[in-house]
C-alpha cells in the first residue's frame, strides 16, 4: 500500500502535513499520536541529524519553503519579545552557501524556534529515534484554544445553527433547472453531499463570544488556521481525510470518470482553496472548449465540403489554363506549372474559406465569454467557500530574502524596472537568434529541396522546431528565475507575480516566434523577379508556393500543438516522476540494506519521505496558458485547435489529479480568492488575439482579395479570373536578354512589361491593400466594442448568488436584532420604570455635554 | 442672515438635517432640543396638514425621497411584526395621482410610521403649532444606545486609543517632501488639522464589547449612521457643525480661494462621503487640466510660429499660381481662384501641424494617467476616511417602486433589454434628426451664401447649433428619465445607473452629432465634378473650402465648448437657483401676510424651507463628463480645448462650493467608496477616445496625405508641389461642350481627363487610403498599449498607503495578542497547577471524541 500526504522541505527542517493513505484506512497507524496517546499529531516537521556523517542538504525548490517562512514570519510578529532575525533564516541560509553552521549552532538555532512556537501556544514532541537514519521528526499538536484565537483573527467564517431555505426562483426556472440536473445526473461526480441542497447555514466570522450561535456539528470540520497555514481540524481528522482521498481516487483520479464533473468541494477540502481554484478554471476551460471544438469541426468540415465547388482551387488544378511561373528560389529552381499546386491550393481552402472569418470572431467572442463565465463561476466558488470577506493582502508578507538583502546592503528598488528591460533584450534577442536558426536550416537543406519533398521537409523543419521549443522552453524558465531573484522584490506575491510573468513572455515568444514569422514574414519583402531581396550576402528571402505559407503555419500549429502535449504529458508529467520515484525508493532501499530496519514498521511521516515534493501549480497553469494561446490568437488558420486542446485537457485533468492524489507529497493547503496574475495574462491573450486573427485573416489568408476581386474587379461578380488577377506578368527578357520572349507569371499586384511604369505596384495592389487594412479596422474595433458589451452585459456576480448574499444579510440583521431585544427586554425588566433600556454596561464612556437619558425616568 | 441646512421632501413627509448657519452662531436657536431642552433634535421630518384647505403637495424631485424610502424600507426589514406594505409606500402614493388619500387616512399612515420609528429605539416629537401654515414638524432624537446598535451593524470604523507613528520614507524623500510642502503651503487651504500628521490612530470595527479600546473623544465626531443615513453625532454637533461651515464657507466656497487645494477632508465631514468624492474628483481633474493646457498652448503657440515657412499655405497664399477651382456649389458658385483659400488655409495651420499628433498621443495618455492619479487618490481617500472594510452592496436595496409593481402585477425584466433597444433607436432618430434639420438649415440659407460671408455664416450656425443642443439636452433628460422609470429597475443602485448611462448616451451623442459630422462626413463623398452626388431630390453634399472643414469644425468646438460653458453656468447654474429662491421666499412673504408672525421667530428648521433642495450630482458629474469628452475625443483638431475646460471649471469648483454651502438644503450624508459608474463612463470616452483621434489625424487633417507626398511622390523630399499634388484636372468641356475649353481643378485624387481611365480615383488615391488607414491602426494599438503599459505601471495603491495598511494590521494583531496574553495569565493563575490554559466559558461546545486537554494536569 502507497502512503500520500503533502510535505515541505527546507534548509534545517522538513515538513509534512499528515495526510491519509487512500489504499489502508487503519486509523491507528503508528506516529499519529503524541506519547500519550491522546493529543493528536497535527503538524510533523524534520530536520537533519548530521550524526551519520552526511552532508548533503535537502533541495530547496521552488514555492516548496513556504511554510516555515510564514511561520517564522509569523513567530517574529507577534511574540516581539523574541524575534527571529531575518538572517537567521534557513531559505537565505540555504541560498548563502558559504555560510555553514556548525551542528551546534544549527541545534542552537532549533531550540530558539521551538521555544517560539511553544509560545504561542503550540504544543510540541521530538522523535529522533526515527527508523530513517539522520533525520529528525518535530512533531506539533494545536490545542484548541490556539485554533480558536487563530480563526478569530483570521476572521475564518464559520457556518451558524442558523439554516435558511436557498428560494429557488419562480417555479418554470426551476423545474427546468431540475429537469437539466436530472440529465446531467451521471455527469456528476458520486460525491455524498450530507447537506440539502436547498438548505444553507448562515455563515459568521468566527468570535469566541459568539461561540454560542456557531454550528456544533459543522464547526468541526472546517479548515483551521495555524499562523497562515491552514491545518485540517476536524475531531474525526482522519477517517474524513481518508474518506476524502479515498473518494478523491475513485471519483476524481481516474481516467475512467473522465466524462465526470469533478468534485470541487472535495478538492478543496482537501487540498485547500488554491489548488481547489486551478482545477475549478481548469474544468471551465475544459468545457468551454466543448463547444469551441464543434464548431471548430464544423468549420473543418465545410471546408472539406466546399473544396470541390472552390473556384480559385478549380482554376488552379485545370490543366487548360497553361500558367508558366516564374521559378520560386535561385539556383536549384525552375519555371514551373501553376497545375503542379493544385494540391496545396485545394488543401488551403480547408483553413481559408469564408466560414474561418466568422470562427475568428467566433472564438473572439468565446474567450470574452469564457473570462466572464469564469468571472461568475469563481464568485459564486467564493460564495460557496464563505471566502466573501476574505482581503487577499492579508497573505501579503515580506520575502524572508528580500528583509535579509536589505540587512546586508541598501536594495536598490529600482532594480524592478531596469529587469523588464531586461527581460525585453532577452526576447528580441530570442527572436533573433530564432530567425538565424531557421536561415540556416533552410540554408543546408536548400539545394536539395524539389517541389514534390516540400511538404515533407516542412513537416521536418517543424517537428525540429518543436524539438527546440521544449529544449528552450527549460532554459528560459532557468532565465525567468534567475532574473527574479536579482530583482529581489519585496513580498511573496509580488516575487510569484514577477517570475511568473517573466517565465511567460519568454515561453511565449519562444513557441510563437515560428508561427508568427510563418503567419506574417514569410513570402512578404521578396521583390520581384529580377530584382529579388537578398540578405546575408546571396541567401534570397523565401518564397511560399501558391497558398503554401497558409498550409505551412497549418503544419506548424497542428505539430506544435499535438507534438508539445504529447511530450509534456507523456514525457514531463508521467515518465519523469515515475523515474524520481523510482530512484528515491532504491536510495532508500540502499540505505536500508545499510541499517536493516524492517520496511513495514515505517511511520507514515516517514513513508511521505519517498513522495515528490509539490512544486506549485505554476508550470500547470504556464502549459495551459500557452496551450490557450495557441486556441485563441491563430484560431483563424487552424479551426481544429480548439478539438485538439478539449482531447489534451480531458487528459489532462485526470493526470493531473492522480499526480496530486497519489505521486506527490500533500501540499500545504492554501486560501485564495481567484486564480491571480492568471486572469490578468488571460485577459491580455485574448485581447492580442483580435488583433492577431484580424491580421491572419487580413494578410495571411486570401479572404480580402477575393472579396476585393468579386466585387471591384469580377466581370461577372463571381470568383472565375480570380487567379489570373491575382499572377502579374513578367517578361523573362527583362531578367537575361539571351532568353526567348515569353512571359511567366508570378504571384504580385504590379503592372505588365508593356505598362509604362513596369513592375511597379498597382493600383490594385494599394486597393487590396487599403481593404486588408479597413478590414483589420473594422474588425478589431467591431470584436472589441462586442466583447465589452458582452462583458457589461452579464454581470460578474450570478443573479441567485447576489439574492442570496443579500437575504443572508438580512437575516444576519435580523437574528442579531432578536438577539438585541431579549437583552433589552431583560434591561428593562431590571430597571423597571425606566423608560430609557440603556442597561449600565452598555453605557457609552462618559460623553462630556451629552444630555443624559436617564432624565426621562419617570 | 441666512440660515443654511439640507433637507429632502416626499409625499407625506418633508425631512430637513439640522445644520448649522454660517453666519449667526447661535448655539441655543429655538428648535434644536426638544421640549424637556434635554434632547437634542437629530433630525426632522415635516408633512402636510389639510387644514389651511391648500391641496398642493410638494413637488417630489430626482433623488430626493431617498431618505423615507430608506427610512421605511429598514423599518420594514428590522420590524418582522410591523411591515409597512409596499404598496402604501409614499412615494408610489406621489406617483399615482389617482389614488386620493383622505386626510383621516394620511393620519393613520402616519401614526402606523411614526409606532414603526419608535420601535426601533427612536424618541419623537411632535411641532403641529409652527409658524409656517399647513406644515407639521416630526422631531427625531437618536439615543446613544440606538447609535451604538446601528454602529455595530454598520461595522463602522472608529479610530481606536492606541496611535502610531506613520513612518515617513527615507530621509532624502522625506526632506523633498517636506520642501514641496513648505513651496506649496499657500495653496493650502486654512484648515486646522488638529492631529498630528505623522501619526495616526488605528481604526477598528466598532463593537460594543471592545468599546473600552475605541478613543473617547476621537468616537464623538465621527458620523454615525441611522438606518442607513448618517446623523452628525458629536456632543457638540452645533458648535462643530458651525464650525464646519462657517471654514467652509471661508477656506472654499469663494472665489478667493481658488487658487487653493480644497479642504476636502472637511466637505466630507459636513456632507458625507458621496459629495467629498465628487470635489476630490473634479479637484484631481482640474489639477491634471494645467498640464494639459499648457501644452496645448504650447502646441497652438507653435503653429502660429511656424504659419509663415508652412509650405502649403505659402504655395496657397502665392498669386503667380493662378490655379483656377470648379465651383463649390450648384447655382450660386462660380469658379474661383485657389488664392482667395489663403486665409483658411493659414487658419487650419494652426491646428494641423505635425504638434498635433505629439498632442493626440500626448493627451490619450494623459487621459489614462488621469484615471490612474484618480484610482490612487480614490484608494488614499477610501483609506484616510476608513472605508477600506466598507462593503459597496450594503447600501443596494430594492426600490420601493419596483416592489410595488411586483405586487401590482408581474414585471417583465426582459423590459431591460428592450429598454436598451428603445434609447438606441431613439439615438438613431437623434442622429437622422440633427441631420435633416442641418440640411433644412442650409438650404434655406443657400441662396445667400457667398465666398466671403461663409465664416459668418458659420459662426451663426454653430451658434443656433449650441442652442438647439442646450435645449434637447433637457428634453433628451426627461426622456431618459421616462425610459428609466418604464423599465422598473429593481434596486437603486440599478435604477441611477440605468438613468445616468442614458442620460450619458442621449445628451452624449447630442452634444457630439455636430462635430462627428463636420469632422468625418462633412464635405466626403460628395461625389466629382460632372458627377456630383445628389440627395434629397436636388440637394448637392456640401463641400468644404480647401481646408474648410477643419476649420469649421474648430469653430463648432469652440463655441460649444464656451457657449455650453457660460450658458450652463450663468443661466442655470446661478440664474436660475437665485430666482427659485426670489420665487419661494415671495411665497413664504403672502403667506406670511394672510396669517402675519414675526420673521425672526421662525425656526431653524422652518427657515429652512426657504432652500433648494438638493437634487443629486448627477447634473454636476454629466456636465464634466461632457466636458471630458470634449477635452479628450476631438483634441486632435482644438488643442486649445483643455485651456478652456481648465478655467472653466476654476469657477465651477467655487461656483459648486458656493451652491452647496448656501443656496441648497444641506443635503443627507451617504457613504461612498467610489464615484460608480461614472468611472466607467470616463474610462469608455478615454478608449473611444484613442480610436477617434486617429481617425481625425488620419483622414480629418492633412498630416498623412503630406507625409505620403513627402517621402513617395516629393521630387526634392519638400512639401513643394503638395498643392498641386492634392488638385485633379477637370475638361470643363466633359461638364458642358458650350463651354470654353480650359481645365478647373478640384480637391480630389483623380485619374486626369488625358488619362485612359479618366475622372476614376487615382493610384495616389490608394495609395494615401492606405496610408491613413495604416496609421490609424498603428495610432490605436501603440496608443492602446501604452495605456496597458503606464496601467500596469503604477499600482492602484499609492506604497505608503498599502505600507501604513500592514502596518496597522500587524499592530491590531499585536494589540489583540497584548490582551490575550493578560487574560491567559490570568486564567493561569486561576487554574494554578494546569498547563493548558482554557478558561471555562472559552472552552468549545462539547467537541464528539477531541481529546480533553485537562488530562494534562500535573
Amino acid at each position: 500500500a502507497q502512503g500520500r500526504k503533502g510535505g515541505v522541505i527546507v534548509g534545517d527542517f522538513f515538513c509534512i502535513i499528515l495526510g491519509a493513505s487512500p489504499y489502508s484506512i487503519k486509523y491507528k497507524v503508528l506516529g499519529l499520536y503524541f506519547s500519550d496517546g491522546k493529543r493528536r499529531v497535527d503538524y510533523v516537521l524534520t530536520y537533519h541529524i548530521q550524526k551519520s556523517g552526511s552532508t548533503r542538504r535537502q533541495s530547496s525548490k521552488f514555492g516548496d519553503n513556504s511554510f516555515i517562512r510564514r511561520l517564522r514570519r509569523s513567530l517574529s510578529k507577534r511574540s516581539s519579545r523574541a524575534p527571529l532575525q531575518p538572517k537567521e533564516d534557513p531559505e537565505v541560509a540555504a541560498q548563502e552557501h558559504q555560510t555553514d553552521y556548525h551542528e551546534d549552532d544549527k541545534r542552537f538555532k532549533r531550540d530558539e524556534f521551538e521555544e517560539n512556537l511553544q509560545k504561542t501556544g503550540l504544543e510540541l514532541e521530538k522523535d529522533e529515534g526515527s527508523t530513517i537514519p539522520g533525520v529528525g521528526f518535530l512533531k506539533i499538536h494545536a490545542p484548541w484554544n490556539v485554533l480558536c484565537r487563530e480563526a478569530e483573527f483570521m476572521k475564518l467564517k464559520m457556518p451558524t445553527k442558523k439554516v435558511y431555505e436557498v428560494k429557488q426562483g419562480s417555479s418554470v426556472v426551476e423545474k427546468i433547472r431540475m429537469f437539466i440536473h436530472k440529465v446531467t445526473a451521471p455527469l456528476h461526480p458520486k460525491v455524498d453531499t450530507s447537506r440539502a441542497q436547498c438548505q444553507k447555514p448562515l455563515s459568521h466570522p468566527f468570535s469566541r463570544e459568539k461561540q454560542h450561535l456557531i454550528s456544533g456539528s459543522e464547526w468541526m470540520d472546517g479548515w483551521m488556521d495555524i499562523n497562515n497555514i491552514y491545518i485540517f481540524v476536524a475531531c474525526d481528522i482522519f477517517i474524513e481525510s481518508c474518506f476524502c482521498s479515498q473518494l478523491l481516487y475513485e471519483q476524481w483520479a481516474s481516467y475512467s470518470v473522465f466524462y465526470k464533473y469533478q468534485p470541487i468541494g472535495l478538492i478543496r477540502k482537501y487540498f485547500g482553496e488554491k489548488i481547489g481554484l486551478y482545477f475549478a478554471w481548469l474544468g471551465v476551460y475544459t468545457q468551454m472548449l466543448i463547444p469551441a471544438a464543434i464548431i471548430g469541426v464544423i468549420v473543418f468540415l465545410y471546408g472539406c465540403a466546399t473544396v470541390d465547388d472552390n473556384i480559385p482551387s478549380m482554376e488552379i488544378c485545370d490543366p487548360r489554363n497553361n500558367i508558366t511561373m516564374c521559378p520560386l528560389c535561385d539556383q536549384a529552381c525552375s519555371y514551373w506549372k501553376l497545375v503542379t499546386a493544385c494540391g496545396t491550393a485545394r488543401a488551403s481552402h480547408l483553413f481559408d474559406n469564408a466560414a474561418t472569418v466568422f470562427f475568428s470572431v467566433f472564438m473572439a467572442l468565446w474567450a470574452v465569454l469564457f473570462m466572464e463565465h469564469w468571472k461568475r463561476r469563481q464568485m459564486r466558488l467564493n460564495y460557496v467557500w464563505d471566502l466573501t470577506g476574505f482581503g487577499e493582502e492579508e497573505e501579503d508578507h515580506n520575502r524572508a530574502e528580500y528583509e535579509f538583502r536589505v540587512m546586508q546592503k541598501k536594495v536598490k528598488l529600482e532594480h524592478s524596472d531596469l529587469m523588464i528591460i531586461v527581460t525585453f533584450v532577452i526576447v528580441f534577442g530570442v527572436i533573433l537568434y530564432r530567425i538565424s536558426i531557421r536561415a540556416a536550416l533552410h540554408m543546408s537543406s536548400h539545394p536539395v529541396v524539389r517541389y514534390n519533398i516540400r511538404a515533407t521537409v516542412k513537416t521536418t523543419a517543424a517537428i525540429i522546431n518543436l524539438i527546440i521549443i521544449i529544449i528552450l522552453d527549460e532554459i528560459y524558465g532557468a532565465i525567468a528565475r534567475w532574473l527574479t531573484r536579482l530583482e529581489v522584490p519585496k513580498t511573496d506575491k509580488s516575487f510569484e507575480e514577477r517570475l511568473i510573468f517573466k517565465t511567460f513572455i519568454l515561453k511565449f515568444v519562444n513557441a510563437f516566434t515560428p508561427i508568427v514569422y510563418l503567419a506574417f514574414f514569410r513570402g512578404r519583402l521578396v521583390g520581384r523577379p529580377g530584382n529579388y531581396l537578398y540578405v546575408v550576402g546571396s541567401y534570397r528571402m523565401e518564397e511560399c508556393a501558391h497558398a503554401g505559407c497558409l498550409m505551412e503555419l497549418c503544419i506548424q500549429l497542428c505539430i506544435t500543438m499535438l507534438g508539445k502535449q504529447l511530450i509534456q504529458n507523456n514525457l514531463f508529467e508521467i515518465g519523469l516522476p515515475k523515474l524520481k520515484k523510482m530512484l528515491r525508493r532504491r536510495k532508500s532501499e540502499m540505505v536500508s540494506i545499510q541499517e536493516p530496519v524492517p520496511h513495514k514498521t515505517l511511520k507514515r511521516y516517514e513513508k511521505d519521505q519517498l513522495l515528490g515534493p509539490f512544486v506549485g501549480l505554476n508550470p500547470e497553469y504556464m502549459e495551459m496558458i500557452i496551450q490557450f494561446g495557441m486556441v485563441t490568437l491563430f484560431v483563424a488558420s487552424f479551426p481544429l485547435a480548439p478539438l485538439f486542446a478539449l482531447l489534451n485537457n480531458i487528459i489532462e485533468i485526470r493526470l493531473d489529479a492522480k499526480k496530486f492524489v497519489t505521486e506527490l507529497r500533500r501540499p500545504i493547503a492554501a486560501k485564495a480568492k481567484d486564480i491571480g496574475i492568471w486572469y490578468n495574462l488571460l485577459r491580455g491573450l485574448s485581447k492580442v488575439a483580435v488583433i492577431v486573427n484580424a491580421f491572419v485573416i487580413a494578410f495571411t489568408s486570401d479572404f480580402i482579395p477575393r472579396l476585393v476581386y468579386q466585387y471591384m474587379y469580377s466581370p461577372d461578380g463571381t470568383l472565375h479570373g480570380f487567379v489570373n488577377h491575382t499572377l502579374s506578368y513578367f517578361n523573362v527578357t527583362d531578367f537575361d536578354p539571351a532568353f526567348v520572349f515569353f512571359t511567366a507569371r508570378y504571384k504580385d499586384y504590379r503592372d505588365p512589361p508593356w505598362s509604362s511604369t513596369k513592375y511597379e505596384l498597382s493600383k490594385e495592389f494599394w486597393a487590396i491593400l487599403a481593404a486588408r487594412l479597413a478590414f483589420v479596422i473594422v474588425f478589431q474595433n467591431v470584436v472589441m466594442l462586442m466583447s465589452d458589451f458582452v462583458d457589461w452585459l452579464i454581470p460578474d456576480i450570478p443573479k441567485d448568488i447576489s439574492l442570496q448574499i443579500h437575504k443572508e444579510k438580512i437575516l444576519m440583521v435580523e437574528l442579531f436584532m432578536k438577539e438585541e431585544q431579549g437583552k433589552r427586554f431583560a434591561a428593562r425588566d431590571n430597571q423597571d420604570n425606566c423608560t430609557v433600556p440603556l442597561s449600565a454596561n452598555q453605557r457609552p464612556p462618559q460623553p462630556r455635554s451629552r444630555p443624559v437619558s436617564q432624565a426621562n425616568c419617570s
